[in-house]
């Protein structure tokens, strides 16, 4: 009796299918494709020199090499940890303690630990509509029933927000600062606004800050974990690690040092940490520790300084994109303008369908992007794209730019003949 | 309303409880304790050098370093799953395709990623009666309702098995090659009858293989996925990935290279890579991909001749081991001899505790093992002991055995007078 594997499978299994950013990333390789299509960070700011002294020292030194290769904490390197609970997050306005933080590979796996931890089959969770692909697919295994509130421009939706979490939710998740897709930033008022729901209703929230040092413009507005602490009247810095607190937070270097090490983390009430611990452990028993080691190493010494170097190298690219924007869209078509991150979120006139315009612009014009629905729980927002301005050069974005805005333009004129 | 947290995690969250192996290993780093506790390799077998010189290349050279350090594939290096694929897995007897082989972080992930892949709530699986701890947290985090087989020095109990499989599951678990706990090593004959059984019933069967290079005298026994590829007829080396066969193997350089840079991988047919890999990218994205070129190198250089270097240190080791046993073990004790691995498996006379044992232990003789019953899933063999003996030099194992025989002396004799 041979195996079939489809019924072997546990019922989650269905939810493992291919996504269009993964088929679609697998054809823009080619050298002619101008692409706006992977949020990825543009690999000529990696800081090679560094990295590769810092490896070199760890692994040629006595004292360090052992435990750079050896079993270690599920915990993660206590370094870091530390340096991230005094130096990183402080800067950035959160207080916590290093018995508040897990080490991830990248903040991907912190999103699935708290998927697995949290959600039951068929729990509410409520998340932004469109949202992180990746979030989506990490929470989607755990089969959830996913409720959206609409996130835009001017940011969430607070009426539909509140009516869905007093229908009970595990969680709400959000990517508050020029979020991934939409570029989207939440505000303070609705980010104290969000936190008295969540309080009112006993919810906990999830914030994803992987862009939290690629603000172009605009002031930095409080991460919902730092509103959240200022609540409990924590001293600053914490003496020790807290049981309190109602906001999750998943942090990366993958966006402001180098991706591939993979390394993120959770900060979380001890609660929640002391159980995310023990899920790393039976996971994959702990994030390598030599990356541990290079990157506190690295982050330690050039992080500041390094991110200030790409934002102006991202600044430039965006502006580059927003102003090929206004000059090459047509009419009806609008776009985000966003004060970080990587993305500008595009909207086009109803009935256009990005997917249609995707493989006619890859055809045709070599440009390459994310149609928007995959970023939708429910499929809508067939008429979005997502444009990612990280990698390419100005004059390539705005090469790229104008060639979709002719494609864009002809498909708005066909539109109107039909109608 | 504040969060009971509890309450809000999943039903698994339960199975979230911290380990005997863990919460011992935070106790034994005190430098006077011998310890035959973890199961990890010795750190002064590390190849440093040629690591060092590795990651230093990788890092210097324009030509790898960016594809090193930025996002990519989730099934993995390509360059490595095809040197595994045609080189490290025929060596072993495994003929298999890239395309069948996902790296994962350890092979720790990959237990957790078959246990995703596989357990519904309630599932019944069976395991060996005791089995890798490491599984069995991996495993239970999905709910699945374990069903043991007994093992032993000679094997596993094949009629238990039947029994087990005739009722249905969704995989068969074990270490067949002088498995982590017990040091057993599975026969040809029982690797046959167990596939025979597999195939008349329909159930997968998961092949932990961590200690593959590790084998001190006697021959090798094929794999069961080996045993599986042949009777299939498949060509050897394969032509294209197979989507053939019910055994899954996961592999590692944790042992016979270093754990840190946590590289394993999982062999699988077609339809449970392709759902694997899918999971990877929801999981965590990729596994680091300059810690995958950096093994790659060093592996494809070194892994047979390291591997023979490795094996007559811990060889020396285990033999220092088992006479110790002999000279200052009691009678009614009894403990297997392992052909490889890391472990000595020890059974006490009934009634006694080892876990009472390990205290006073710890306390008056400064001796670390892991107590048995950690190893169950029914939490029985109370009376049994790991020992591993990877670490310690001969002399400090002679030692530690001999501080542990005299304590089990003492222990045997107190249960005679008790009786």
């Amino acid at each position: 009796m041979s195996i079939d594997w489809n019924t072997a499978f546990a019922p989650r299994a269905l939810k493992l299918t291919a996504s269009e950013i993964r088929e679609l990333l697998k054809l823009i390789n080619q050298p002619d494709i101008i692409s706006f299509a992977g949020g990825i960070p543009d690999p000529a700011l990696f800081p090679h020199a560094i990295l590769a002294e810092t490896f070199h020292e760890i692994l040629s030194n006595p004292a360090t090499r052992d435990a750079a290769l050896q079993y270690s904490v599920s915990e993660g390197y206590q370094p870091l940890r530390e340096w991230l609970a005094q130096t990183y997050l402080p800067k950035i306005g959160i207080a916590t303690h290093a018995d508040n933080i897990l080490i991830t590979n990248g903040s991907q796996q912190g999103l699935e630990f708290l998927a697995k931890l949290f959600i039951g089959t068929g729990d509410r969770i409520i998340v932004t509509n469109p949202s992180y692909l990746g979030a989506l697919q990490a929470f989607s295994l755990y089969e959830p029933t996913f409720v959206t509130v609409p996130v835009q421009d001017d940011g969430v939706d607070l009426a539909a927000l509140e009516a869905e979490m007093a229908k009970g939710a595990k969680f709400f998740y959000l990517t508050p600062d020029f979020g991934n897709p939409c570029g989207a930033t939440v505000s303070l008022a609705q980010r104290r606004a969000m936190l008295e729901l969540a309080y009112r209703y006993g919810i906990a929230i999830i914030e994803d800050s992987a862009y939290d040092q690629l603000r172009y413009d605009g002031e930095p507005v409080p991460p919902l974990l730092a509103l959240d602490s200022d609540r409990l009247n924590q001293p600053r810095p914490l003496s020790e690690a807290t049981a309190q607190g109602q906001v999750i937070y998943t942090g990366t270097f993958s966006k402001s040092i180098v991706p591939a090490l993979r390394i993120g983390w959770i900060v979380a009430p001890q609660p929640v940490l002391q159980k995310l611990v023990l899920m790393k452990q039976a996971s994959d028993l702990h994030t390598p520790t030599l990356n541990q080691m290079a990157m506190f190493k690295v982050a330690e010494t050039i992080i500041f300084d390094h991110a200030a170097k790409i934002r102006a190298v991202y600044r430039e690219r965006r502006d580059a994109m927003l102003t090929a924007l206004n000059e090459f869209m047509p009419d009806g078509v609008s776009w985000t303008e966003p004060e970080g991150g990587m993305f500008v979120w595009v909207t086009l006139p109803e009935g256009l369908d990005a997917a249609e315009i995707l493989a006619k612009s890859i055809a045709e014009i070599r440009v390459a992007f994310v149609p928007g629905a995959a970023f939708y729980p429910d499929r809508s927002g067939k008429n979005t794209i997502r444009l990612s301005f990280s990698v390419p050069p100005p004059e390539k974005v705005r090469d790229g730019i104008k060639r979709l805005g002719g494609l864009i333009t002809e498909a708005v004129a066909a539109l109107k003949v039909d109608a």
